[in-house]
């Protein structure tokens, strides 16, 4: 055993007197549980961290930013884009049908008027933390060559959507597509011309009906009913409750949570669920497995804006991470002009950070190496609006650019499988070391 | 209108003769709606495919089957691991551990015999319709420069199950190569040890608590419990239940579906949920969302085998869709050892066949030519001996390859967006048209 020791100090080289070697950290590792405080003192921090987070306004997360922005106003600057019920939707349809039919019997034919979603027209308001779509319009007649293709497409478009809000179901983009395969030609087409119609009418995707496939899951001290099925989620087992494709079908959101946990990955999620960490400390445990879609995304906003709790995030300690912790908060940029629904501003990022790897002592061998693509990916993070705005992010993401280094979350794993849960959350949560 | 569909049988070229137009094509889908008889009618057909099933003792799926090769008996010449709870699992490894001690204090130092998984170790069994792997042992010394590191993985990863086993929780692949990085040196070295040590033990993974991430989920006409839990899959909204990681925390599985609906993709999932489709049809309605992963086929089985109901696919038309069909059915090559848990034999290919896309005159434009690529692997399938053995998939197998034509599921969306559930899975049902 003293020789492994003694192998693992020489392999480590002449960073060993500055790293932790694999034994000493894991004592150290364990030594950090007397550290822990009484649950009833962490939770008593939790609750102040809550009750402030439900009296303050939260920054471009209440409906009045949204408002601010209206998009009913022509004059308005800016597109957001809101959620509407069927009913209005549906008229917000017929009246842009009506206006082409008065405009064609009045001899002139018809056009749309669509706002240009061009990269170049996207911009972050620090103001509303969010990227946004500056107001563009472009005609897009039918009697012209150039875009009579497209005028046709985004009719069938709107009738389409007419026809599933009308029968009160939901569709994907794929469904849309092959109701007109010859029309369309290919999918890029109509998922396109149905974000030009969602800016047009003013409305999210979801208010559309059209959804997208789920890939998240929920866990802990929540309830809800999906499609009128109430949900308990602390009893959901381990697997925990798949989150609806369609929001809109999600109601009566109630919870005793303290916070939200969102967590990148599964394998964290599965740990989190397993230990019934929610019933320690009552919370909401959600993750997209991954990169976040759509539907996960309005379910942590619906979450955040209903219950008023705080958000923490425990993401891999990578560019990566920090890139989906940016999409949760900011956005897409494909989906800019549905910000303000799908964006959750205000969470905080718990861990694993880049000092966290020294704090705790991760052993050097659970550390990778960050390769060039990951090197570019933080460089380039460092000059979005989104981080500089957080003093403690960029000196965070400094730090994993000089070390070089990047860790997932189950590193903590090699100090014991549920040292995550016994330790490594409960400190982190008493210490309030989020930023 | 009449100049839009001149144009469309136009386009069609010279299959516009034989191949449907896009309209005719609509209006003969609708007639199909005239042929559907009462649901009574119906029903009755599902109830007596469902009786047959539970009297019928399914190929290879009864654990009489898997006795048949029992892997406790060494004589037996082929591999086949079973379910096996921890305390049996824990004194399997402790009578591994003893022996070893005992060998090394007779001065003979200690080996492992571990099975060989290499894919020429890998055969079919027409018998049992599964791949297993063929008992050929190898010795695997730890005083012996070639296999002394192998081999202290090997009581590494013994000692790290133990332990999971006796704190009674489950990890993932990722945990476990965590918690020694220095030693494993990447993933890809634990994992392999991890699958030797679940073929020496004669048990599943999952036995070994060691579980994959989940992907999968249900609906409809099931209640079990996860991990105490009890969960009704009727009152689970549209989203469904996500399939727990852990299939031994599942029990008491009950139901009164009449069978089981394995489904290829999340978007058809998703509207046999907004559809309720179980509540006309009592069944049970899953999807692992693609390729299937280990817990979906997992859960799978288990449904098979405790409530005896049949297996109806609904997949894509392309090689891919047979494919997803294959791995549910005779398992993964690298799984091999552990097929007789993680498959589930006799499932009916119910559609969407390459010979229902004339059937049902899906448009010519909804159908996509199939790539170089699709055929090849279409040719391989025509070799596999799952197909071969089922001349009616060998029949569609080259319907699909003469055709040269594939189709998505959402195809028939072409003829609206329910006609999936309205119409043709209605029919396929009273036709009892699965092969």
């Amino acid at each position: 055993m003293s020789e492994k020791k003694r192998r693992a100090g020489a392999a480590a080289g002449s960073s060993a007197s500055k790293k932790p070697r694999v034994s000493s950290a894991t004592s150290y590792a364990e030594s950090l549980r007397t550290k822990l405080r009484p649950d009833a003192s962490i939770l008593a921090t939790l609750r102040s961290l809550a009750s402030a987070c439900s009296k303050s306004k939260p920054a471009g997360s209440s409906s009045s930013a949204s408002k601010a922005l209206a998009e009913d106003d022509p004059a308005a600057s800016y597109i957001v884009v809101a959620d509407q019920d069927s009913a209005s939707v549906t008229s917000r349809i017929n009246r842009l049908v009506l206006a082409a039919a008065r405009s064609i019997l009045s001899g002139r034919g018809f056009s749309f008027a669509v706002p240009s979603r061009a990269s170049s027209n996207q911009v972050y308001l620090p103001d509303l933390d969010r990227i946004v779509l500056v107001r563009r319009e472009s005609a897009r007649p039918f009697a012209n060559v150039a875009t009579a293709r497209k005028a046709t497409i985004t009719a069938r478009v709107l009738s389409l959507v007419h026809a599933v809000l009308r029968r009160g179901i939901h569709v994907t983009k794929r469904d849309l597509f092959y109701t007109d395969v010859k029309l369309f030609g290919d999918q890029a087409q109509s998922d396109a011309v149905l974000d030009d119609v969602s800016c047009m009418l003013g409305c999210t995707r979801s208010s559309l009906h059209v959804v997208a496939s789920e890939k998240g899951v929920v866990v802990g001290r929540l309830t809800f009913a999906d499609d009128g099925d109430r949900i308990d989620c602390t009893r959901m087992g381990v697997g925990g409750k798949a989150i609806p494709p369609n929001i809109d079908r999600v109601s009566g959101i109630e919870s005793d949570a303290l916070f939200i946990l969102l967590v990148e990955k599964d394998a964290a999620f599965m740990r989190l669920a397993e230990d019934r960490f929610y019933n320690r400390f009552p919370c909401i445990i959600l993750t997209a497995k991954g990169q976040p879609d759509v539907a996960t995304r309005l379910f942590l906003r619906r979450l955040k804006v209903e219950l008023k709790l705080p958000v923490l995030a425990l993401v891999d300690s990578d560019p990566y991470g920090l890139k989906i912790l940016s999409v949760y908060m900011c956005g897409s940029k494909n989906m800019s002009y549905d910000s303000a629904n799908l964006t959750t501003p205000d969470i905080k990022w718990l861990g694993v950070r880049p000092s966290d790897l020294d704090k705790y002592r991760v052993p050097e061998q659970c550390r990778l190496p960050m390769t060039d693509h990951d090197i570019k990916v933080g460089k380039e993070l460092l000059e979005e609006d989104f981080v500089k705005q957080n003093e403690g992010w960029v000196k965070e993401l400094e730090t994993m650019l000089r070390t070089r280094q990047k860790a997932e979350i189950q590193a903590l794993s090699s100090f014991g499988f549920q040292y995550l849960t016994e330790v490594y959350l409960p400190l982190k949560l008493q210490q309030q070391d989020w930023i």
